[in-house]
């Protein structure tokens, strides 16, 4: 990582998915020198990592790290606990069993502490409370109380030069972000959103996730690419 | 771990220093089942590991979990980063060369996460504004703002019953501390507090950390038990 006099440079939380893929496109396009970070938190498959590599090798990061951090070993989560099931039937009451305590306050805590030494503008996150599973840390309540922590959490922050926490997805249906990931050249077959994909990265179909998908693309008008089992 | 009906759970954040020990000897006198969290941030040495294991032995800690976590690969602190001396020259003018970036910050978003499965009622941590290196992640206005956070974060807080975080030392000095420490029975000579301890525990003497634990003994009118190398 060689630093550029006058460079713009952003963070931008990669997971392999569809979302996070077209946030990448974004800050492209926009003109940052992307820096993707992915967590490898003990998820069920690795096919989003190994698709997160992809789409960052695609769009010519200036860097994809990859942090492990096994908070799998707190259990509570059916997407990290082998024991709790991937619900299949549709989107459940209230919050679901395939929600992550705390994740993305933690991808954006490790998000601020490599942006705050990147000296990075911005840090983008492909969060969405449209078309969504319910997770209160996809909703603008919470991107607003970590920008609020960030102001004070660091020392860029308090300097007056800490990075903005960007959502460029927030209000977004799922169907308008495939229109603006298309028009952006995303790679879609590159992109793995199932929770219980399996090693190739071909997705369930039946899943949460796989739903908000494949209606996102009818919605869209568009052909889904998505690989099946 | 098993579950006791009616038992007030508490995750402490544990590094092995004199500040968390403390802590976690105050969330065991007040009833609390502790669980204690530690991580493994690419610090540059384990002394304060083994010593957090020691500690958590001590106070009888339901859990102890240590969690690695390499934001020592993203570089740019002296606690984490070889190639930056550590200064040895008293404190100096600003944030120091040791503020490692966002790390409260990824502290808390962990013990937020295990505290959630956990339905803990508190997650405490050692942070002091008093006797401290001026880390902007240890005043009180970032411990409001994680705190402000944490209510919209989680499932839990969304459901009213999430983790209040208590910061129990925010404005005592060290001598204060180490007072209250003593009374509660704190194992001091287990503590490590030295930033580049050596593989045994021994203090080097002459950083900003060992200076401050230094000056509280003396003030607090009590023997240094620190082992220097």
């Amino acid at each position: 990582m060689t630093a550029v006099q006058g460079e713009r440079r952003a963070v931008v939380l990669l997971s392999g998915g569809l979302d996070s893929a077209t946030v990448l496109a974004e800050v492209v396009h926009q003109g940052y020198r992307a820096y993707a970070l992915s967590v490898a938190y003990g998820q069920r498959h690795s096919a989003e990592l190994a698709a997160s590599e992809a789409i960052a090798a695609h769009f010519g990061a200036a860097a994809h790290q990859v942090l492990t951090v096994d908070v799998g070993r707190f259990g509570g989560s059916a997407l990290t606990d082998q024991r709790i099931a991937v619900p299949e039937n549709g989107a459940d009451e209230g919050i679901p069993v395939t929600y992550v305590p705390a994740r993305n306050t933690l991808f954006l805590s490790l998000a601020l502490g490599w942006a705050e030494v990147l000296d990075a503008e911005a840090i983008f996150i492909g969060v969405n409370a449209v078309d969504y599973s319910g997770y209160p840390d996809c909703r603008p309540a919470f991107i607003e109380a970590f920008s609020a922590l960030a102001a004070v959490a660091t020392k860029s922050g308090v300097e007056g030069h800490g990075p903005r926490i960007e959502a460029p997805l927030l209000t977004l249906s799922k169907a308008q972000i495939i229109t603006r990931g298309t028009a952006l050249g995303v790679p879609w077959p590159l992109t793995v959103s199932c929770y219980q994909a399996d090693s190739q990265g071909r997705a369930c179909g039946r899943c949460d996730s796989c739903r908000l998908r494949r209606e996102g693309f009818l919605a869209a008008g568009q052909v889904d690419p998505t690989r099946y089992q």
